[in-house]
């Protein structure tokens, strides 16, 4: 059992903690990591206090010192961390008042823990989704300049995972360009809103004391002090907001781990992963596994699930502040360190692939897939689409009878489904002047696709 | 089995679809609720092929009026739809051939039922969150106004569900405010990201059709065309973001529910809802239940759930359009229908919350809810915060055994545990002193629950 | 606005239900279906009234008329479903009563919609149970009739979608049957948890009526009557069981979704699938979509959702039965749907897969499928196993080099690795060799491909 | 950069793993928790292999020496783990090759770390299933016990948070347990199917080595060995059905936290909790915070969230085994470790709680609780259930008005609603009557409370 006088509210129990239910209850073992924003927040709360005149300036100056000295403990590993004390705010400020002894107690004055770790977490989660906003940006800059480079490759583009119609490699990399744009402006109307200071709310009703929000705030980085003191202490949308977008972050990049995957198989073997992103098989020697990849695949389950948690955690709480928000920490930690271990294995992977173009060339010229172009060709000589289209599935039947591609029969052997065709028919049916052909906006073409490396680009440097 | 020739992709077919697998993978059940929005973007897509010269203007004339009249049989319940036909985009343009003869083919034309599809439900989506955000609206309009009406009204506030420190009805349902003027923002941050134009991606790869993506977006009132075709058929991260914020809004509204059944007990009997919005038993002949806040809370599950439907929808999918996809309508569908009607009833039934104002002053005046004020008392007698706090604790210790709050002991009982207090403490020991005296941005004094609520109303105003 | 006399529970409101809370409140659009095991309940109900003297023999008889009555006019459409009856009970007992007068309002008497609708629900499930489990059986039978007749074929085995070891086709088959064999058994163990009547539970705390509950339960079929009334109507274990059961089928049918669209792409080319079971492309003539693997693997979305939906619901509701659970039966409802529907496709077209048996082969072949039985076979030679990895690892590093497989090279080149190799390696490096070598329990070696079918069918004749 | 050599599976490799993707693939940091079945599943398999005849005896007696030495080394924290060792697996066998040396690389001989990890996971699942089964049989007892001294009790029965009927909190309690019951068996059904040996599938395909699996087993406990390598290495349903018993167990857990909450607030105040389960706030000095029950509620949300993760990580894979499956540890450890902890909370916290038995006796005799006593009383006279219910609710009309219950009417004022009420109508209308009255199998009536206490005893007891 522990002392009850440890605890900052020990004065009205007649009973010590039980000791399993201290550590069951404690939160420091993983609430820790916050200690810098701890302290830069208790840093600003002491200016502002001593500015309106709750803390004389001698108080404020030992309280500061008192903290950066912690700080200094912390990072060098000095620091002696307590489950008794709870958390990682009465860890610090029992340390302070060890220090510098009677003032180190008025720092709490006019704060409560409820709105002191909802500012920690904001102020934590705000610096992350910087370092998270510069990952991605570095992992679309990869993408990107593969997809330059890859501009007039030729692949099969799928649907269905059946041969559809040849694509660039170069557009297919700007597609998954695209889903991580995407996940960089949802990133950044998540900051907006992360970027609001619950400071003041104290326990739940704001406070007595004069405080000045807006200057805290302002020393704060913060763009405003939070509406609502119930609000400020219950709110962990930001957090759930957080997760959400994370999880689209991971689902997109399941989907291009699954296709890298796909591509580094055998049957595929559309591009080489570099060793160094690989590992092998204890029993099998011949193996060599694209492990990055899978394990983000993998990794996308592990989001989703924080994202769950949160949610389920918040459903049907009265306001304002109840024991169970403690429980936000770790889901949304686990998501930050998967979103930066991802984020960062594919910003260093992806420039890495090596394209096998021949074998994507080769995979292309199979399975038919200028069969749209060879309907295209028929519309544009009067028939109507449906109609070409049917003709076109009759000739590729026949294809598949011979193990013929449509650019393998003779003028007349294509003659026999439709009189329309010409000799020029087989000016469409090359995968180069099928990917030409399709030349506007986001369309295939290597034009289109170096345009539109371009303009990514521009938007990643103006960021 | 039905006729091969039924379908638009018959021509390479050797066997016609199994009855039950035409059934099982038809989405015309319950895709057909797009008629509106496939209908609006054929008639642009033929007005723009009309314009860069893929149809004559009288080809055009006939499919834009063949498809108003489609429109209008389907508003009138006389169209028939046929499982058959799969979905909503082949039974509108087999009727359109039917009624037009084969001008009616040559709509589809440079496009894809894979661009078409999503571009309906962008479409869509974009009139319902359109719809959604005059519902919330109304919904938060009626919370301020009464918020206004109660600036005054003292409740206990709650933390763990203890009485914590008195707070005004007003800055409790203003507390609701923020959560509601949160969700208002990412609906408008998901609107953006909705209305971008697939049309045109047709399969996957673009078109070798002269179109005019700008064109189209013009005609459609969207911000722009897409920027790449494999992305435009694949990506259903709109869907996903909507459904997230859509459980964010659930999510809140459960907490507004909790509130609102725990109110209306006998327990707490804070409010009077209407009967209107009750319902009764069919057993017990007195009760009058919160049916309306109950269901809300419970359908937070529905909508939680289909968040995750369509994240595991897409997860490792690979590009571009797989059938999977389909499955992306019903929860989507269900998402926006559930939030309309969730957001209808609250924003009907929260103005007319009748406040037991004298319960809930009763309430505040016992449990003790101004030991903070107690101790912000000692603190500016030079107490430090921490020490005022456990004089507090012993004080309560004491009003618990004898039954008695802090203001119903007399002056010689308080001044046992402090010296410091003196007769002016009975002046912070009121409810009404302690609301006041939190009078800063985000506090739950009247004053400040009033222009708070003039700023909130301003926001609405301003949309 | 509808009367307040319309309702079961009008005697104690002075307001009608507001329009739209009725319809939004209303659960008849979806428990309808629950009408027949409703009227068998009622029937089993009012059986056991009579026989304790709460109804006499003539009230019983009218009743089970009136109601055998109503269950022909609902199965003929002729019943007219009213929205302001609520539910299917108040709808089947408002008709009652109006065929057979004042005896119809008897028959709620000892009995409220709160163990009513538990039990039918449980009466409902139990039914779907059995047919899903003959479903799961009749697919089980067509995997393992498949696995007999392909207990030969070789194909390459993967790990990490690279080719590991050659395994048979029926071995594969057989590992699909192992996770529906599981599925199998926790259907039948959950059938044990709902199998359990609530009846008689009343609204929450039993009845004064002298009812006997062990008759009623065996007049339905139940295990037993339940243990505790208030757990009877606020249990929804069983819906949450049954959703996390159908959630791993369908997790498992998503694997076997995702080998099949892997084995009928171009590049893998294992397996033909019916035209029957597949769909066409509007734009892309030649394509033949696997839509039924596709729309399967998609539906596990769903059914993870409705999963998620019900957990949801349930946490943190206090006892005993709350609005919120109404909830229930939409997500249960499609849970059953969609895995029905599933599992017919399946069932239908497993049996009809089309290996192609030299493509598979052929595959194997390829990619150092033998390298485990070449360190296997150095092992032998008395080499430590970690060793013989490494040289075997290096022998292949060669071969990649070479373009040549392990069995390609001469013994001199193999010898070069290690010099225990001899002439009889080549024994274990053909593919017939290598997966007639795993001849124990549960190995791919072909006999036991047979042996394993054998008592898998065994297993299944026995249910 | 690590060595290359340090791998199990270097030989094939051109070039070393990148450090940073050596970290984040490696699983040690997490999976070294499963050291003791580790070495557990490594003394069977080298006990089988030297019986089989593939080990000497000496070589069987040095390796379970060398792991022996191992186990101690390891819980005495003296074993240094390595990342570049990837795993558990290879930093025990590169220890014992250090200690015994090239005998220890013959330990891997006839497996593979995916069935070595598969065997491991089941191994240590099994024995916390053991722990837990404990645990929550204590809950359950402890839940009984006070139970029985509550048989007598009356507290209001909710339905929709609204006083419903009378019951006992004995009958209430009781129904926590049956809850905890099923909990029980589905644990149980779960045992059985963790409990099958995966060793022996060695990499996807078994070995050829002549193993003995059924002696294997036999030697850990395993009811038998699987049948089907492929599945073996890739089935992780035992973690997910875990993940989907211990999300019901929380729901249960959430639930009864609710309640204890609601119970411990000012407005129900219907039991008191220990100081010892409680924490105080750092800034309210009067607060007394159920902690216990937050916590609890709260970690419903993470159980829930690891169900999906898992039920995500394995959608759509292939087979046999990919990396992502590394992803299944953490999930499932966390959710042993939450679900232990909270069963012990409350095995703890439950026997001590406090009932105020005042306070639930008197209200319940608020609200009404008997009307349907009176409907039923009304009956017994002859009225139809339907219209006696009406008449109730009339009377309750009648009785808000004066603020009166029925019990402090006059005999002329319930005279005025129905003529058939006569003097003894007292007699229902008391709480003691009103819960003896319902007198049947899981009916509230004292000694029914006590009767299903001991069968709920015996079954325990039975275990």
């Amino acid at each position: 059992m522990s002392q009850q006088t440890d605890k900052p509210w020990g004065g009205r129990f007649s009973e010590a903690t039980d000791a399993f239910v201290e550590r069951f209850t404690a939160s420091v073992t993983f609430d820790q990591r916050l200690y810098h924003h701890d302290i830069q927040g208790s840093i600003a709360h002491a200016t502002m206090l001593a500015r309106v005149g709750v803390l004389t300036e001698d108080e404020r100056d030992a309280i500061i010192q008192g903290l950066n000295e912690i700080h200094g403990e912390i990072e060098r590993g000095e620091f002696d961390w307590s489950v008794s004390l709870e958390d990682v705010h009465m860890n610090i400020e029992a340390r302070l008042t060890a220090k510098i002894g009677i003032t180190g107690k008025k720092l709490h004055t006019g704060r409560s823990r409820n709105d002191q770790v909802a500012t920690d977490v904001r102020l934590y989660l705000r610096d992350e989704i910087d370092t998270l906003s510069e990952e991605l940006s570095r992992l679309q800059r990869g993408t990107i300049e593969l997809a330059e480079r890859e501009a007039d490759t030729i692949m099969p583009g799928f649907t269905h995972l059946q041969t559809a119609q040849p694509v660039t490699f170069g557009h297919h990399l700007l597609a998954w360009n695209e889903m991580l744009q995407r996940d960089y402006e949802r990133l950044q109307d998540c900051r907006k809103r992360v970027n609001i200071m619950p400071l003041g709310a104290a326990a739940l009703a704001g406070t007595t004391y004069p405080i000045d929000r807006a200057y805290t705030a302002e020393l704060l980085g913060f763009d405003r002090p939070s509406t609502n003191s119930l609000d400020s202490v219950s709110d962990r949308d930001f957090a759930i907001e957080f997760c959400s977008l994370a999880s689209l972050i991971l689902m997109h990049m399941s989907r291009m781990s699954e296709e890298l995957v796909l591509w580094t198989s055998a049957q595929f073997d559309f591009i080489h992963l570099p060793d160094r992103f690989c590992t092998g098989s204890s029993i099998m020697p011949q193996k060599k596994n694209p492990d990055v990849p899978e394990l983000v695949r993998g990794k996308s389950g592990r989001v989703y699930g924080h994202l769950i948690s949160l949610l389920t955690l918040m459903k049907s709480q009265p306001l304002a502040y109840n024991k169970d928000n403690q429980e936000d920490k770790e889901p949304l930690f686990d998501t930050i360190d998967t979103l930066k271990g991802c984020l960062k294995a594919f910003a260093d992977m992806i420039p890495a692939i090596e394209p096998k173009r021949e074998q994507m060339f080769e995979a292309a010229r199979r399975g038919f897939s200028t069969a749209t172009d060879l309907a295209d060709y028929l519309v544009r000589s009067g028939v109507p689409f449906r109609d070409a289209h049917e003709v076109v599935g009759k000739a590729v039947g026949f294809g598949v009878e011979q193990g013929r591609d449509l650019s393998e029969m003779t003028l007349a052997e294509l003659q026999q489904f439709s009189d329309v065709i010409a000799a020029d028919v087989f000016d469409v049916l090359t995968l180069e002047g099928s990917v030409a052909a399709r030349d506007h906006i986001g369309g295939t073409a290597p034009a289109q696709v170096r345009a539109a490396a371009q303009t990514a680009k521009a938007l990643i440097a103006a960021r």
